[in-house]
Parts: C-alpha cells; structure tokens; sequence
C-alpha cells in the first residue's frame, strides 16, 4: 500500500499505466502523441491477449496487470477495458497503490458507485470518469462544478450514442433495427457487447452516474425504470413521423414537487421545438433546467475513438493539476431519493392487442387498430411500469408521448368507465 | 497592500463586497438569498446613487468605495457597474488589497486585459469573470480547463443576447429593427447604452476575453474585425427567409492553415443545418471544433438578471475551493496571432448603388438590381473591409454568407474583367 503524492504540475512528465487497447485505449495512444504539451507518457500498455496483431511495437505491452499497478514510476492507472469485474479489480488495487485513475468504464462504475466512493475517501486518490458519460462532452464536470449551488431542476439527455445512431437511421434512411445496428457496429459506435446499448443498460448506467454528480443521488439501475429501443420499429418511425416527431432515447432526472426525483431511461417521442430533436447520429446531448441559469443545452459527439480519448486526455490534463470530484452533491443533498410515484403519458404499439395490460392505464387517450400493428397513447402510473414487463415483450414498443411526467392527474378526461363501456377497455 | 489569502473551504462564511446594484447586482442579491449552502454574505454594497429607492434597507448601501475596498473583512469584491473606468479603478484596489475578484464586465476586461494579467500575477488574487461572456453558460471555464490539450480548430457563437433577441423579433415579428430594439431595451436583454450591443462593440469585447482563453491571444477589438447589426433591414429579412437562412450576428475564431487565427464579428446568414440557427431570442450559443473531440454545441440564456447573476454566484462559489484561471493557453501557446490574410464570401444590401465600392472585391457571383433596394454576393479580402469604412455606412447591410471563409481563391469563376465587360463593375 503506497500513499498518493499529489502531482507537481511542473513535474517533467506524468507517467501512465495503461489499460486495453481496443479502441479508445488506440485513440488515447494516438491523442497523447498529437499533444506534446500535455507532458505525459504510456510507460506500458496491459493487454490480455498477447497474441494479437498491434499497430506498435510489442515492447509497449504486458500481460501482467502488477507489472503496472506495483510500478512506482508510474503515477496514473488509465482503465480502458470491457470486463467491469477484472476493470474494479484494477482500479481498486490502483487506488490502494495511491495512483491516480482515469476510466471510461461506465458499467464498472454504475455498479461499484459506493465502493469507489469510499476507496477514494479512504486512499485520498483523484478518480476521474468523464469519458463514461457522453465522451468527449465534460458533462459529468459541468454537473460537479458549474450547477453546485443553482438549484438543478431536471436534465434530459441523448446519452448513448450508438441507439441515437441507429434511430438516426431507421429514421433518415428507412432502415430495419437489424439493419441499422449492423451498421453502428461497423462504424465502432457500438458496445462489443450490443446488448447493452440496445438494451438501455449503457444509458442506465450513465444516468446512475450522472444523478450522483447533478441531484447527489447514489442509485443503481435496478432503482428507477428503463428501457432500450430493440422493440422499435419502422412502422414507430412511419407512426412518429405522421405527428412530425422524432424518437429519442431519452434519460431524465426531474425534481417533482414533492422533493422526489423522477428518474428514468425510455424511448421518446421528441419535438422539433425540442433541442435534442436536432441531435444527429452518434451525437450525444443534454439539456439543464435550474432556478437561474434556465435552460442549458450541450452538444458532443458521444461515441468514437476519438472523441472518447480526447475526454480521457482532459482527465490527465485535469491530474497535473490535482483536480478531483469533490461530491458536493452528495454531501449536501443527502436527501434527495428517487420515486415513482408519478404519471407517464406514453404511446404503444403493439403486434398483437392482447400484449396490452390494458388495466394498468388511467386512461387511454387515443387508439388505432391496424391488422399487424395497433397503437395506443394513454396515461399509466410509473410504479405499475416499474413493476411490470408486458411492455418489454417482443412485439412491444413503449415511447413515451412530449412532455410525458404528469404529476398529478383529475380524472376529467376520459374516464375508464366510459372506456369500458365503449368497448375499448 | 495586503495579501491575499487563499480560501478556507471550512470557514463559515464568504464576506462578500458589492458594487453596483442594478438588474444583475438585485439578481445575485435575490440569488444569494436562494443558495444558503454557498455560505456567503453580502457584507455592504456600494451603489452611486444614495437617493434612487432600492427594494432593500438603506443600512445595506453605501456610497464610499473604500468602505468596501479596506474591509479586511470583506474577501471578495463583486463588481457589477456598468461605467468600464470606474470599474477597473475598483478591481485594481481590489486586487492590490489582497481580495479576490468576480466581474461581469466585459468592456472593463477587454480593453485592460493585460494589466488585470499582470495584477492576479503580482498579487496572486483569484479574478473570475464567467458572468462576462454569455452570461449564465460556463463558457470561459470549459474553454479554459477542457480545451486545454485538445487542440481546438475553431470556435464560432453567438454572444450577444440583446442583438439576438432583436433578429428574432425581426424574423418571427416582421418588427423593424428600432421596434425590435425598443422591445429588447424594455425587457432588459439591452445594455444601458445600447449601441454597445446594436454596433457590436460588446460581442467584440466579449470575443476578446473569449481568444484569450480559447486560443491565448490576446487581442483588443480594435485588431479584428466587427460590426453590429444596426442596418440590418426587414428586407433583408424577407431575403434571408427567401433563402432559408435566419441571420444571426456571429463571432468567430478559426485556425487558418497558415497557422494564423481568423477572429472577427460579424452579422451571417446561417443554414437550418446549422445549430445557430435553432437560437434564439436572448440566448447565447457557442459551436468549438477541435481535432479529438470534433464538434461540441453550448446553448444558454446569454442576457437577464438571474442568467448573469447565476454565473456570477458560480464563480464566487469555485473562489471557495480557491479556482483561478491558469490562462494555460497564453502561457503555452504565444506564438498565435490574429491575421486578416484571407476572403469573406459577403452579401451586402444597399439603399443606393453607388455606396458599394466594387473595386475591392475579388469577385462577385450574385447581383440583385431593385428600386431602394440592390444587393449582391461576392467574395472580397478580409483585410480590405478591415480597412475601409463603406459598408459599415447607414443603407449598406454587409451579412456573411454561410461558410464565409476562404483561405484561398483560385481565379476560375467569374473574373473581375469579365465583370466589367458586363458592365457589373
């Protein structure tokens, strides 16, 4: 066990030990050679297989993970792998060794948010991340710094790229699922594992990490609801371009007037009058709301191996001078907890009506029967969402409607007897 | 002289000095009054005026500046007037006493740039002014931590709230351009004088600050070019719409091939592709291309009190973990300068012919002959706008076309001789 030594920014050259060398871990190699003035060097690369071709010489590399984390000389830990399991394990030891880390590594992240918290605490070690949440936007900084004292009110972000890639083009070039997601494969948008793309659990993971950094809220994904866009078709496109939207994946985080967040990762129906209409492909953005600032909204590229790099290269950067989170947030909002004890206004479609749970609904607004593809919109409680799985049954698409969070609802509208008696319940 | 001393998180309460109580000093008093958590009190506030009514106790006014100024009890000097010599005079006895700073005045900040550089090096106080530049974005902060290795190409924005406020009104309202001003001026989005905003001196001060931080040049606004937008007309308008384009008034900065830096002011015309074009009213937007991180988009309220005040209050609350700019790219980066050496692809309206001087352009590839009311696209050296005063004259309306820029031309369109054969020039 060593002690962390904060850096000397005007220290020669800070020493890296790095971590994989897939994608962004090439991208951060590249980075770093484009900008000498940053004063930092890759001592050794950790791969695990040491068969592989590579673009440098071979020296670079070890397969002995303590050949860095027990080096002396080195003053950074630079995580940049798959596996969240091996990728913990590397920067706990890191940490307890009193380097530094920087890691991309959202799911690891997520899902050791606790852990490292009290690793930092206990090894006073900086542990920066922005480069697991949007890439090269600072966002997870801009949260920690800027929105400290004005008084968050909600974000609403695109943040994960590769889903905004492939609804991108499912709307733009009318293209299957299938077809879309080979495509963001091929271009290295995608994780290697799809699934956690497709399936919302990046998204989740990011917004888990973003809530402790905007409202000081430590949750998990298991703790608030989300879903991914697999179920999302070309007749959703065909449906949302007749009413002039767009779909996004969307996270949210809104304070409700009870104090309680809403919080939550769902395909959505978006606006053009909505900012995060105009975000394109890979792109990635947020939009803020707080007391005084109003509306913030930021633009980046959320994926790719540069525009990843760049954001581990800002952490480095951000070394040399003994940056860190400092979690105002969550040492002065400790009250702040997630909720679902609010409405959503959603669409559904459906290939087959008996899917539809439709006694879960407040009300059902509207409704169209087709003969393989019937939609509805109607309001439903989130609980009865979070608790429940019909709605993520193959043939099932759930996008939420514009403006989706209703807080409280009068039952002036339809109500479900009427429904009922018109045969539609 | 005293000295000054760093902050202690840990200490109870931020003493806080204010100057000027007017829209924005009544927005951070109303603000401060919102955010117990930051800690921090306004101690005495010195105003001009000790007869005008204020909505607070008069026990809280002062007139005498160096109640405020010799207070060791104070820590931080606020300065919010809007009179740029009395200012300085107060930031530089504030500074000299060992107190930290936080400014909104960004005519103070460009004409006196290098002398408050050297005041924060010989008394090693903190001087913050996010509030300066685009109000309620954080924009001096990323350009200054988060661009800082990364190597940024160009940034373009828009950064005057008030004159966009007005071309929107224009555009959306038919409203002639004094209707439109008068609208800005009663809502607050107008500086008290406001041809500082009308004839782009503020988006040029504001430039200033914002090259110094973004690619370390320091720069007056009397070495770039700028203009405002006092004769832009509802005809040109009604062109704009004709093309599709809105017109927006755009600060620039560019790295040319050459290594040199285009820096300039300017009304535009920009596509609906273009994220600029979905800004409007008083917000602010500012578009950074750099070689990792590709493109990023910032979007925020760029005028009114809470906006500016909000930023303000952001500043005094990164004072409590001791921030400072490191002016990281004017230490690293001297060797930028700004040139004029290259073409502006430019449209220019006219009340009468004879006010256009044809003689310096390279080119010109559009011609619209009317009554009152001629214009014409064409391509002409930067350097020779700089240097001429005809199209900033009342009834001549220069507005650049979309990607303005031309590095190098190459004679193979319509040459000028061409043009005089025709008769055109």
């Amino acid at each position: 066990m060593a002690t962390y030594k904060p850096i000397n920014p005007k220290t020669d050259t800070l020493t890296l030990g790095l971590f994989g060398f897939g994608t962004v871990g090439k991208g951060l190699y590249d980075v770093l050679h484009s900008t000498p003035t940053l004063q930092s060097a890759i001592k050794k690369i950790c791969i695990k297989n040491a068969d592989k071709k590579r673009s440098i010489p071979a020296e670079h590399f070890t397969t002995d993970a303590n050949a860095l984390l027990y080096d002396d000389s080195i003053h950074v830990i630079v995580e940049l792998i798959d596996d969240a399991q091996a990728a913990f394990a590397i920067v706990k030891t890191a940490m307890q060794q009193g380097k530094a880390v920087v890691s991309a590594n959202k799911k690891m992240i997520a899902e050791h948010f606790e852990e490292l918290l009290a690793l930092q605490q206990e090894y006073q070690t900086p542990f920066l991340y922005e480069a697991a949440c949007c890439a090269s936007m600072p966002i997870v900084r801009n949260l920690e710094e800027y929105y400290d004292n004005d008084l968050l009110q909600s974000f609403r972000g695109i943040i994960n790229g590769s889903t905004n890639f492939i609804l991108t083009k499912i709307f733009e070039e009318q293209l299957e699922f299938n077809e879309a997601l080979l495509l963001a494969q091929q271009l290295g948008f995608a994780e290697s594992d799809p699934k956690l793309d497709i399936g919302g659990f990046d998204a989740a993971n990011k917004l888990s990490i973003l809530l402790a950094h905007s409202f000081g809220v430590i949750a998990k994904t298991d703790d608030f609801l989300f879903n991914g866009i697999e179920n999302i078709s070309l007749q959703d496109a065909t449906v949302a371009k007749e009413k002039k939207y767009s779909i996004k994946l969307v996270a949210n985080a809104k304070k409700l007037s009870n104090g309680k967040l809403a919080s939550f990762v769902l395909p959505q129906f978006v606006t053009p009058k909505d900012d995060l209409y105009h975000v394109q492909n890979e792109f990635n953005a947020v939009t803020t709301e707080s007391a005084f600032a109003d509306k913030h909204f930021f633009k980046g590229k959320g994926a790719g191996a540069f525009p990843t790099a760049s954001a581990v290269l800002s952490d480095i950067s951000a070394l040399r001078y003994n940056y860190r989170y400092e979690y105002k947030k969550i040492h002065h909002q400790t009250d702040t907890t997630i909720s679902n004890d609010f409405y959503l206004n959603v669409f559904i479609s459906v290939d087959d009506i008996s899917k539809i749970n439709k006694a879960d609904f407040e009300w059902i607004e509207e409704w169209h029967n087709g003969f393989k593809y019937s939609w509805l919109s109607g309001v439903i409680h989130a609980d009865k969402l979070f608790n429940s799985n019909w709605w993520k049954q193959p043939g099932v698409s759930l996008i939420l409607n514009p403006d989706a969070v209703i807080e409280t609802i009068e039952y002036k509208k339809i109500s479900k007897r009427s429904l009922e008696l018109a045969g539609v319940v």
